[in-house]
């Protein structure tokens, strides 16, 4: 069950609510966030609404019958919108297209990116400065500096970064240069982490796991939202199957489905959803067609030079048109 | 490699054509089909068209890499369109719409789903007599009469029917009454059944096996082409992963890797592919915005009633619904 | 719930058993086999078993509460031995051992086989003559003739053949020369062939489909048993997975679970099972170890010359030695 | 390539090796262990061997196709075993067994599992005390303070713990109380955690991620090796698959490919592996037949009482009858 309390509720009203809610032999958690005041009451499942429901300093009462609760769409009814600025907010309405390379590389690479992102109306940018790899001798990203220098072209224009936090110690390096923290396939279930980033009030876009279930998924979610922050989004960006014909096997099913199950918005990774080129643009129109927020996509001025990941990054003519397209498909289904 | 024939093509030119790729020491094997004529030359790489190339008789020499041959879109320019009559054929340009219950029912209901069909203009309609079932004391199907009946009423009409055949002994039991037979996903690799299904001249759609590989349909495809059928459908109807959300994952990914690798049209099935009502239309729009030539849906009157997969059965208004927008969508992307 | 009847009831005492099941608004379907007679009382859960329990002619009454009946370990205390002759039984507390190449080659093949597994007492002989290959132009066995001439050799000496096959017409024609069939992984859910097979008196062992679930290998057996014949093998051979390490993965929980949930003998096929030559022998160690009844290998005087499957397939003395170690873990773990 | 130089080596040795290597347009990256140093020469194929092999310095040098390096069974042709003490060793030719509850959860069960172990002459005990789970909401375990009573118990006794590390930070505080570090499967591509473990001196049991591929996981060992500590044990803890039937697939084939792949011990896991408690001692002893080094078994002394996993957990009777076969197997099979 979610309570959700009045800003202005007095700490004597709080105390009220508490021991009401223990005379019930009921459990609760205070939750405090960027947004809101929330008591989750854990456990029971034969609770009395109508005992609590008329003290003061209480806004609303929800039962949630799922196992994760503050992300459940069982209890808000409108879908959450991640408000950036005037210009960039996730799941309001509007297609949400980010874009980048996969690694940053350097000054002339992110102004040539910048640029054409400029071009087309795209506000937040991609790209790795921390790359998780399977061997430990790939190259690990321009690190702290490259994302300085990154954002350092990006905030005069007012173009935003999301880019992956892979463990507690960076999130403080790079809080003043980044506008979204990624939580990779591999971290999304780095249970610290997400507990950490659920303590800082900049957005979170967590990726689901490499075999992760839906599940699972919303409950790393639920790590971040109980932890203290609700600016949360979901990306589906492929699971593993048999299939060998391609890197990952894209799950478009996810896309609906968490749109069902949560309220937050839900973002397509294609690029690292297939891991080939010319599936990028048909999974990113499928995905918004089944429902998607937005997509993020790895692009390159020159894929063939791109550090890593040049056989799924396009290059901006590609990109271009897939924009375009995604955004008439968006138009016609959200219309 | 393969080596198109013309229809003209005397037997001492065809002697000549064979005994000049003996003396390059390759095997040929000889393919008739409804359309065609076909040399197949197989496994030799080193082969030397020119010695071949001015052979009267011979209209094309292709070279196909890929170990499936015939349904390789390496060697085929324009995709292949199955015509069924003036005003229905697959893969042609328009979105192919199949619906119908996932069980012939009886006169009432077949009555009622052909003509809510012909109000949204299609003439396609699904439904299973032969049902293969995990349990053997599960429903099995009407049988042939049921084919029978369904037949009678949507003959008259221009109603083109699609049906599951299981086993060789009910090709030509079918043979009257079906105007494409469907190979479900348990016979995918029944190579028994799809040699027989070369021999008739009817198009047959193969379903993706229950974890077959996107390389496996292509072969079985080729089964049914090399045995002298090139009325051939693909069809996508979702994968075995470990992800329980949905009974089965739909692969959005095999839509546009199919169009890729192959010539032939791919038919989307959202309702087996998902198991889930609510999925059914934004997986539909998900596979028209990938690509697909088609959708296959269940649909009934009155789905909590279906004798068969209820859960995942939509009803008339939504089945209407998820029409427009599909059509919607595929000219959008198709134009 | 199953009701086995005496062998000498009467026509009369049946047709008040079956007034009886009536009465209590339940459907019943009578089953006969080689061995016994049983009624299977369906899709009642409230069935007063008192009622029918003194009834003459009934031997015992079983509830059974999964939805597989016939096959379940829930109502036979005893595992089922299949005994083809004095001296060939499977389950019957011996280690069961069948060997040979992947296909039948020819007369020389066939012999040095048969007199390898003579010195190492092994009573039955694996071989393919139909082969499901996936790709149309691969070999496809030597069909019925192979078939005729391994009989001939094997027949006089008392060596076993299994043998799979692929198709309803193929039963017949295999009868005077197979001892076991075999359902292969692409038609573990070739529901006509299997119920065809339950018509016959020879044993059948069934293999689970490549991406076949443990319910799903036990509901083909009950096809088989439901049609009349309970002399029934279950075999693992491998399932699909995302692990590319090796062609399948041999999934070992499923013999214990088997072994748990049903009462017919499990064979494990470590050759298949893994797709690679140096894995044959712990996997065959490790089957005997969780339980398997027997093993199933790929044998051939010469791996690197066979006609398929080089790559799985072991040497004389290879095998001479697994043969010696799994003799051993199951007279330790058996013991 | 791998260059392991000897401990004797002068600093101006070293530089002479060095710039050989540069000579040849290579890289290298040098890396010091606890018992050793390596140089490892990185992304070059025609690397002139001779020039350099008779350096002074220089002890052996061995060519490794893999792409993981010191972990590769390539170069080093004894395995390698893990010593902690005169009585204790992982991979040194006796079987290895780690038993003890899923949580620790007090002094009384602590000191009742220390004592069984020491009857069945078992002496590493396993327990979580920082417990990864997918909800915020489930208890997370006894933490340092837990970790800290445990320790005092079987320190005195010469019992050795191994646990669960899921964070950097937690390295330093558990240094004092735990002789084996566990990275769990969800950490198991924590590329910063594995870091951080190469630079202390304890072993690390690192578990295969929830599907985790053969080659990421020996990746993974990599980081802790390349890091600088060799201590490295493998674990096979199940995978994600389609089939439900158990809570994970134990993945048999893991173990002899890890065995044949690389040259440390790999210890199975059939309590995760499987999640059901009857078929834990099935996949124990089928493990021990594939070739393990040992297993880590989950036991308490009333299992339905357990913190967590209570499904999964041996009571000690169980686990008694479990270790008395696996130790019968392991002397048949390693024999």
């Amino acid at each position: 069950m979610i309570i959700q309390l009045s800003k202005q509720i007095t700490e004597e009203q709080k105390q009220l609510v508490f021991t009401s809610i223990e005379e019930q032999n009921c459990k609760w958690r205070e939750i405090d966030t960027q947004l809101g005041s929330y008591l989750l009451v854990l456990g029971k499942i034969g609770f009395d609404i109508r005992l609590i429901g008329n003290l003061p300093g209480i806004t609303d009462i929800h039962r949630v019958t799922d196992d994760y609760k503050l992300v459940s769409g069982k209890w808000k009814t409108h879908p959450t919108a991640i408000v950036l600025d005037d210009q960039v907010s996730i799941g309001a309405g509007d297609l949400t297209v980010m874009a980048g390379p996969c690694s940053i590389e350097g000054e002339e690479q992110i102004l040539a990116t910048v640029e054409f992102l400029e071009k087309l109306n795209i506000r937040i940018m991609r790209g790795g400065v921390f790359k998780p790899r399977s061997s430990p001798y790939s190259y690990r990203g321009a690190g702290i500096d490259g994302l300085k220098l990154w954002h350092s072209i990006c905030a005069p224009r007012g173009i935003r970064i999301i880019s992956e936090v892979m463990e507690m110690d960076q999130i403080d390096a790079m809080y003043p240069y980044v506008d979204i923290y990624q939580v990779g396939a591999r971290n999304s279930q780095n249970f610290n982490l997400l507990d950490a980033l659920g303590r800082i009030d900049k957005p979170v876009m967590i990726k689901r796991g490499l075999s992760g279930t839906i599940d699972e998924l919303l409950y790393s979610a639920e790590y971040v939202f109980s932890g203290g922050n609700e600016k949360i989004i979901l990306c589906e960006r492929g699971i593993r199957t048999y299939e060998k014909a391609y890197r990952n096997t894209f799950d478009i099913n996810a896309i609906p489905i968490l749109k069902e199950k949560s309220h937050l918005p839900v973002i397509a990774d294609p690029s690292h959803g297939t891991g080939i080129r010319s599936l990028v643009e048909p999974i990113a129109l499928a995905s918004v067609a089944a429902g998607a927020d937005g997509v993020i996509v790895e692009i390159h001025r020159t894929p063939e030079k791109a550090t890593s990941d040049a056989q799924q990054t396009l290059d901006f003519d590609e990109f271009g048109r897939l924009c375009a397209k995604a955004r008439a498909v968006y138009n016609l289904v959200a219309g």
